[in-house]
């Protein structure tokens, strides 16, 4: 059969055409399929004039019908034509692929003193490069960058368990249109855990699920002027993260540095701002927590001005010292915003994540979100009410929590016996630290990390570009990126460039 | 134990105070979590003075210590203000949580005979109300409205499945931070898949996955003046969803309306317009393919005047007749962006879609999403490319769109016995079908429709505004919606509207 084609096709295009009418389907989708290429690619060129099905039927042993078929539907799509009086052609239009002979668009490459400009401990665009980008610098092949937890760890069984409860166990309106406020289970799970494990004070109805920070700054502030929820300026800390204010850039609202003290942000310094965006638990990324007469002036200004406290809950979870701290939301439920999301305590790859509102934003941030569920997939949702209802993700959290304390304290130490000139900084909490340096060393100690394998960021690529604080020179050590066989390398790797015989440093 | 407290919080407080030290965790943080309770109940108001550590200490039976790092913790918090020389008290600024009074904002409430303003073929912000909302409305007991697939058909076995293989198989990279355009495996898949069905020419690089349509028409048209990947003005559809209009309008993209006929958009009548949004497989909401001399002059357009036709291929996999109609997008791959996703063809629970690009905008595509997936979750991802290439996701389509072949028969054959002078179109393909209506009557249908229990929309919601085309009364069944034992009794309500003795229509 692939014979009779081939001539025939000999007599139609004038060229050796070979084709076959294999693969499944009836004949009809095979010789659809077949004429489909051969035009696509420019075997069978344009104006080519078909012959009658009569012919082509006879030619391939398939009733005339068929090839009837096939031609009308390849006029349907476009790729012949059919005349009364001129037969079938192929049509004029259609063109071949276009073949991509460039690369795709190059994604940002983290260069070794120079943290990328969207660095972000969340899980939108953020600090660690594009896998494929990442890939393609295997010199820096120790990473300790900050902004993702250690992903080899991620609970797959726990998950799978979660997940195949919740999908046998959902109704069937699961399955329909979401609540673009969440699913209830969720907001249930996550109201329960986070009184119990950060001291919010909320209920399930005043919880939006989202799909992480970014989102809900987008939901926020996004809209267009006239459609926001909350509007600028709004007042950030010195040190943070440049995507943060890019995006918010990008929606038009201007953002306003506020210095950053041994206690935290100076938010005594807050004034006409209509919001304050704060990390409170471990201000990102000095790491340090937000004093306590911070975190109380702060609900003050916003009570006094009318202000709202967008508190970032990133890694409130992780806490290594006696104190935990609360979260500031519980001072004032009616003032404080809390976002937070599983992208450090799970993984980012899970686009979850949530908003505890003032009772008068509930309804402006679900308009901002749409009528239906459009974002966060349903599924992961009611996986991630059982997750938590279940007691996996506390089991997680706790695993987690001492994983990273030991690589917290083995850092430390490290850095004691090869480095002890280094100050480590911001350990209680989180997973990342902040090595400070001498003023004027930042980038020649990145550079030097980098000479040893280790990608970092130095702390300048957080500074607002508007703050007059003075400027602070350190590393950011991500210490809970590496997967648990790969640190001690990574750690070895890091004292050899920081201590004083293997570094640049004065 | 309890007794001691209760007697020391009465000479604290004044008050007869219970409360228990009991729950998980240590003695310090199930002391910490009562106190902190009874401050947030304001069983210990604003200003009271707490006893020394050692007398609390004593009375609880606990180390010192425990009541001293209780004390600190919740000073840290805010809860406490501890001042040298005046002891520790409560803070000043704690304040109740408010009870919430009035119920959650309300949602679009749907009103047979006024079509939700809302209403959308695809998965966000779409014509079925909000859940609760549905179920408020007890008196249309019969689902007919468009938009959903039979929800009660969702291949929970299957999915689970590929969901449990991807999992397993997946390597660890996939739990970090996610490209932006999109899991590999999944792009692959997709390729493949609509190359397959849709006969779209495309390769992995130029799909980008997103959460839906209403996600892809931000992603091209949102950022504000200047960050835009497309601008307008928009040419759409004279009948579409008006929840599509009002995005681009809250975008700042003037839509321009194109006149129907019978071979579908005049998109002759395209001049400057920059896009057109068309649904060229089956017009939404009237039904009909858009004509192969349409086809080619839309993409002949494009060409001529350097614009960009946006196919919404919201239902291409749902074809009943013989001719099956491939995507427009595979007339010319540079001149047309596709977009799909899964809410049609499996649910609108998983928030999954994808951009087919012309290489062009591949890169701007990628910048509006941002340097990681912010959006899609990732698991979702890769178990939607095991259902795919597992043929799962054919043989779920195929079985759908047997039982929607069926539904469609029943329909018209039950009108053709009960209604024989109403004119069913648009049958040949998708979700949903279009029952005629002499002019003026949609609304009296409507109603009737609602007096038998129906809930459905007429066209005159899809129409836009400012088109000056003659109106076409008609009724859009959603013949998918129920379940499959629901949909008799919602036919049977139907044709007892419609049949000339139980109707009110002329």
């Amino acid at each position: 059969m692939a014979e009779s084609w081939v001539n025939h096709v000999d007599r139609i295009g004038g060229s050796d055409l070979h084709l076959e009418l294999s693969g499944p389907g009836s004949k009809r989708a095979a010789l659809t399929r077949a004429l489909r290429d051969a035009v696509r690619s420019g075997r069978l060129a344009p104006g080519t004039r078909l012959p009658p099905y009569r012919s082509l039927a006879a030619d391939l042993g398939v009733a005339r019908n068929t090839v009837a078929d096939a031609y009308a539907e390849l006029v349907a799509e476009g790729w012949l034509t059919a005349r009364q009086g001129s037969g079938t052609r192929v049509a004029e239009r259609t063109r071949p692929l276009r073949t991509s002979d460039r690369p795709r668009p190059p994604h940002t490459v983290v260069r070794p003193g120079e943290p990328e400009p969207h660095a972000h401990p969340h899980s939108p665009p953020a600090p660690h490069p594009h896998p494929r980008t990442a890939r393609q610098d295997q010199t820096l092949r120790h990473d300790l960058r900050q902004g993702t937890p250690d992903i080899s760890a991620f609970p797959r069984t726990a998950w799978l368990a979660s997940y195949r409860r919740a999908l046998q166990q959902a109704p069937n309106e699961v399955f329909g249109p979401g609540d673009p406020a969440g699913r209830p289970e969720l907001r249930t799970a996550l109201a329960e855990y986070l009184a119990r494990a950060r001291g919010v004070r909320t209920e399930p109805d005043r919880i939006v699920v989202c799909s992480g920070f970014a989102h809900a700054l987008r939901l926020l502030f996004g809209g267009g002027v006239g459609r926001q929820v909350l509007r600028g300026p709004l007042a950030v800390e010195a040190y943070g993260l440049p995507f943060h204010r890019e995006l918010l850039a990008a929606e038009g609202v201007r953002t306003v540095p506020l210095p950053i003290d041994d206690h935290g942000a100076r938010v005594d310094l807050l004034a006409r701002e209509r919001a304050v965006l704060l990390t409170p638990a471990h201000q990102f990324p000095t790491g340090g927590p937000l004093h306590a007469e911070r975190r109380a002036a702060a609900v003050d200004w916003a009570r006094a001005r009318g202000g709202v406290v967008l508190e970032d809950d990133y890694d409130g979870e992780f806490r290594y010292d006696r104190k935990p701290v609360g979260a500031l939301q519980s001072l004032d439920p009616e003032r404080v915003i809390l976002v937070g999301s599983v992208s450090k305590s799970l993984s980012p790859s899970v686009r979850l994540g949530w908003m505890v509102l003032p009772e008068r934003y509930v309804g402006d941030v679900l308009a901002a979100k749409g009528e239906r569920e459009a974002w966060a997939s349903v599924l992961d949702q009611l996986a991630l009410a059982d997750f938590i209802v279940s007691g996996s993700y506390d089991r997680h959290v706790r695993r987690m929590r001492q994983r990273y304390r030991a690589r917290r304290d083995r850092l430390v130490a490290a850095l004691a016996e090869h480095a002890p000139h280094i100050e480590v900084g911001g350990v209680a909490a989180g997973l990342h630290a902040v090595l400070r340096l001498p003023p004027g060393t930042e980038r020649s100690a990145v550079r030097a990390a980098a000479r040893q394998g280790v990608a970092l960021d130095g702390l300048a690529g957080f500074r607002h570009p508007a703050t007059d604080m003075p400027a602070h020179d350190g590393l950011v050590v991500g210490y809970a990126t590496p997967s648990e066989h790969a640190y001690t390398a990574a750690l070895e790797a890091l004292c050899g460039a920081l201590s004083p015989g293997g570094t640049q440093m004065p």
